[in-house]
């Protein structure tokens, strides 16, 4: 792999508009780990310089994203000692703990859903917003107990499409409706469940536009409303927030016009006190009890 | 007018996705005022009979529009006694009631813009929903005094893109975004105003779906909520709330799926507690004040 293709990988990752940020993650440390063993590089010290670089710019092309930047830096901090002088060994090291992590972020994205659809239980109406992979398992898991699903539209791409199809494959009945009616059909749900791209330290969700007005509706109703993401996607204390990734005004198609600024911005922040509990690998996490 | 054409003109107020209620009940006394005019009919009695069986059916034909109803109802008040024998006169009355009405309605949204572009202010940003005419009429008479708009899509039909025309147009700059940003837009604007479909008589407000998340958001984020029509909008006491229409589910342009049931209910209904201001052509009623 060479350093032009690696910068086209990050572009790749910086595009996408399909994957959750679980999925981006992991694709992060796969071209981590294939540059560790073929990126070219005159002895260990040059090679662990340049992907350190290369680490960077994976963390940096998707902002929002924190679980990106959470794995590349436990990737980071497990590298080999410096002393390790033999170049293909240390290419080995790095690519092995590239690919542990990936192994450990599918376990907890699993383990996370297991969680979800517990608490969730049979018989239930879900509401979702967006296509999280997340919420996408614990509906596999509950797709024969009688799961019913609310799905919106999620503009400006639609992956609700996706996530209607999805569930239309595995015989769960579900109702498709524009994210403006997700106040009229949140009183429906039993829970309302979302993954997350990032969770701040005071619990607070960074997620597709329109979260937040869903979890305002959840809360205006009395419906719970849970947000299922594994731990990689917890900010630190000391983080601040993530910026909010704003994508091309084209993707609206809405008709250029003087004067008319079409804003794009992918994500918003839904407030700690309207989550009824954060679903992780260990389990669930109430209010009272968030770090 | 044949029977067979006004069967017709119902059926395009029905379909009609582009006009807002107080334009589609002018639509309708318009109507009737044409075959108050011209439909076949023995005496004044068999007049009257066909015209009040024509007014409900107009009445019935957008059950969430209360201006329609209660227009065509103060029309209906004002028919002639029963007394008057002569045809032609029962006709010119009857034609000339419906006339004047309409240009009451006309008049109360202009007097209604008014108070809102007065309680406005020069110099502000702000936000609404979907494409209200009285919304607009407010806009047009602020275009000149530093107003700036932000304007939602509004699906399914996008009926935002018809509003940043107009506001371009008049050179105010506007922000165009998704439904799903509206949390994430709401608290850069000085205040919200959205129209009406209709107003309940505790205040709770029948209007495009999602303006109930935009409330909740404004409210969330203490940014005043006003809702501006005028009076034949408001239901009286004794009425039940109207009946949220759902449109073709194939408006939504999503794909067909065994189980997947498609939604399109045209509005939603915001609690009066949510409203900071209800605005019509006699000016503003705080929530303390309201009937």
């Amino acid at each position: 792999m060479s350093l032009a293709q690696f910068n086209l990988a990050i572009e790749e990752i910086r595009a996408d508009r399909a994957r959750g940020a679980s999925e981006l993650a992991r694709r992060a440390l796969e071209r981590l780990a294939e540059a560790a063993r073929t990126l070219p590089a005159g002895d260990a010290i040059e090679l662990r310089e340049r992907l350190l670089a290369l680490a960077a710019g994976l963390s940096a092309a998707r902002p929002s994203m924190t679980p990106i930047r959470n794995l590349l830096r436990r990737w980071q901090e497990g590298w080999p000692a410096p002393a390790e002088p033999d170049l293909a060994v240390a290419r080995r090291l790095a690519a092995e703990r590239a690919e542990a992590l990936i192994v450990a972020s599918r376990r907890a994205v699993t383990e996370c859903a297991a969680h979800a659809a517990r608490r969730l239980g049979s018989g239930r109406t879900v509401m979702t917003h967006s296509f999280s992979s997340t919420v996408v398992e614990a509906c596999r898991l509950l797709k024969d107990k009688g799961l019913r699903m609310i799905v919106t539209e999620s503009r400006p791409l639609k992956e609700g499409q996706q996530l209607a199809e999805r569930l239309s494959a595995w015989n769960v009945p579900a109702i498709y409706i524009t994210d403006a009616q997700m106040g009229l059909f949140v009183a429906r749900a039993d829970a309302v469940l979302v993954g997350a791209d990032s969770v701040l330290a005071d619990g607070a969700v960074v997620n597709k536009a329109g979260t937040y007005l869903l979890a305002l509706a959840a809360c205006d109703r009395g419906i719970p409303f849970y947000v299922c993401c594994e731990s990689f996607k917890w900010r630190a204390v000391a983080e601040s927030a993530p910026e909010l990734e704003e994508m091309a005004p084209a993707e609206l198609d809405a008709p250029d016009q003087p004067g008319v600024t079409v804003r794009n911005v992918y994500f918003d922040c839904t407030p700690a006190r309207l989550v009824s509990g954060w679903i992780d690998e260990n389990g669930m996490r109430r209010p009272e009890t968030r770090p």
